[in-house]
């Protein structure tokens, strides 16, 4: 047992919405069925959160660094590090992560960005091009590493690195691959132009061993597209963030479905807990991922879950999946209203983001948000949704203000002043 | 065709205030009639915005840059460079600007502060003044041009100037010419001494020429008192505004009645649009102003539009007069509302300000907003007013944030992370 309540933040990405002309000017939230969400609502105190400011709308990355407590402003140098830090690479301070496509080109031309969606035999491409690069290149330590499908990471760890350098992967095919190049307001500076020769020299040299690996060659005798370029992109400087524990004093797990999202909670230190039927997809199994924060809760202080689901809907324009996908992180917290003990227990019920399904990318639109649990002062709020939550108690605070709201139900947050 | 939704922001000038005894207790904006204003509240979100933060008055100056997105308090250096800028001098980074009277003064003694409100012959005045500085002083370039009436603007470019220093205008008649000197806390500053030293040279020969011009010696002769001295004040260094397109990514335009606002609009490089039946007094054509909004709508991404009209009867405590100029307002909203599609185009309401007729000055209460159009999700508020926007789903947003939502409704802004 740990001081104070446990601290559950339960998100679904990319939840809240705008409103759809299909469902008569209801939001997928508003429309879809969520009786859980609605008694979290009803118990609780409701309003709108930005995880940065009203209106900027921010990615999977940035919105889950704001809602632990860390600013993206201030912190935020790309996706690289957390790409890198959750397929396993030990990023460090000072180095540079990039995130990598396996990819096809013939003579030099992209053939496919994603190498046929090659989902076997990138680990032992990838030992392969780490074992040419055993001995650096220029000094500089180059640590490369396949993550799921035809995604990877690639470290870099020496001095004089800088990462304003462009991106080597062209984002279409057709295209030559280019040539990685400083940034124009780096031109002059020498770690840019030492960094991009570096970045070049490994995709050519990659390439080379790549073009006549077994691996390839099996895939080409059976018809499929060789694995046969890496194209680094999305640099980043390893960012400056203290450990969860250390920053917040709370022993903290993550139980997340995106790639991302889970390199983020490693870079953190935090517990970053493996559920087998947690797919990610719209059949991922959410009540394995309540059971899971239910188990999880006995030995931390603080979890944070997120089912991705209703983002796909929303990305993909299909109101009625994204319904289906809330009513799936409706189950899933009907699970933990059933399951966990409320007296010592403070959950914030929201999402990292908006996706509406009018727009089919993230909005910065303010993210419907309740709290709910022992100590909390309910309004008068009886659903949970985008026009319900704006009459709400919390009123509107940024992602930042989340995690102290919730240590102050919880008892865990120190005074300021005395 | 541009990408996104054309934003615009529609201001009536000083247009909140507080409630009015003889009003029952109404405010002017909760008292007049506003069946467009009234539209926009029902379709739209509502809410409170504080330019810079609760409580802080601000000009209209420093109001409207916080609302097109520059923080007043990181930018602003004065009203100097915009005045200057608004009659029509290249201001120039480094450049001190000053906002200026033509005055009358009998042996130093100040008559009247606007030269018995001179509306001809400034031109010439100015022309003699400019020609008498060709070669400047002290090696600093003298930029000296009328405005409309007794106002006009200096602006002096060159090495070792510096803006800690007094007024020459001491803002009453019937007291001596004050002496240019520099501020406390510059009291032992060369540059500010001889910013001093050259703005007093400034007014002192200035005043020789002026004493004897024609245009004053016929002013004399008709009865009319002589613009025989030039009173600099407000001064400024040039800010380092980048230009709005850069900031903003967006093709800005300005349709304001305020030549402070214009002088800002030209600063930032904004299109700043004439409408010459515009008066700025409360016998402004707002239609025709309404009809340059959507005429200008074809060709840009952002309008900001500005009614001076209601500010004019906050200044003057007259309630009645207020409520005639948000009637005109809102007639020109109603027709924003009938000639534009508001399917591309995305709409916030509000003021800079508030100027309460009970205080007949700007104060720092929050001012009521609507954002309107493509993709917001309308609240239950279904008046434009104060007390009725408090209730709304914007909640309470800063001046800075206006711009930020603008561009998420209008699909304009880039996410922040991925």
């Amino acid at each position: 047992m740990h001081e104070g309540s446990t601290q559950i933040i339960f998100l679904g990405d990319g939840m809240g919405g705008r409103p759809v002309p299909s469902l008569g000017g209801q939001t997928c939230l508003e429309a879809a069925a969520t009786p859980a969400l609605d008694k979290v609502a009803q118990g609780g105190e409701c309003g709108y959160m930005d995880p940065v400011s009203p209106g900027v709308a921010v990615g999977s990355d940035t919105g889950h660094m704001a809602i632990l407590g860390y600013d993206p402003s201030e912190y935020y140098t790309g996706r690289g590090p957390f790409e890198a830090k959750g397929v396993g690479i030990d990023v460090r301070p000072g180095d540079l992560a990039f995130r990598c496509n396996f990819t096809t080109a013939e003579d030099n031309v992209i053939t496919d960005r994603r190498a046929g969606r090659i989902t076997e035999g990138t680990a032992q491409l990838a030992a392969a091009v780490n074992e040419a690069f055993r001995d650096g290149i220029q000094g500089v330590d180059v640590i490369f590493k396949e993550s799921v499908a035809h995604r990877a990471a690639l470290v870099l760890r020496g001095k004089d690195l800088d990462p304003r350098v462009t991106d080597v992967d062209p984002h279409e095919a057709g295209v030559e691959v280019p040539l990685c190049e400083p940034l124009p307001e780096a031109s002059n500076n020498a770690a840019a132009q030492r960094t991009a020769w570096i970045v070049n020299e490994f995709v050519h040299r990659a390439h080379e061993i790549l073009q006549d690996h077994p691996v390839n060659q099996e895939r080409q005798a059976q018809g499929a597209l060789p694995a046969n370029i890496v194209l680094p992109r999305g640099v980043g400087t390893a960012p400056d963030l203290s450990p969860f524990s250390e920053r917040h004093n709370l022993s903290g797990a993550m139980i997340v479905e995106v790639d991302l999202v889970r390199g983020l909670g490693l870079y953190l230190g935090m517990d970053v807990v493996a559920v087998p039927t947690a797919t990610g997809g719209m059949d991922t199994d959410e009540m394995a991922i309540a059971q899971a924060v239910v188990e999880v809760a006995r030995g931390h202080e603080f979890i944070l879950c997120n089912i991705k689901a209703p983002d796909l809907g929303g990305h993909d324009g299909n109101a009625e999946q994204k319904m289906a996908a809330i009513a799936k992180v409706d189950h899933a917290v009907g699970y933990l209203l059933d399951n966990l003990d409320w007296d010592s227990t403070v959950l914030m019920l929201g999402a990292d983001h908006c996706t509406p399904v009018t727009l089919q990318d993230h909005s910065g639109d303010a993210i419907p948000i309740a709290f709910y649990g022992h100590g909390v002062r309910p309004d008068n709020v009886q659903t949970y949704g985008e026009r319900a939550c704006a009459h709400g108690s919390v009123h509107r605070i940024r992602g930042l203000d989340v995690i102290n709201i919730l240590g102050n139900y919880a008892g865990t947050l120190h005074k300021f002043g005395s």
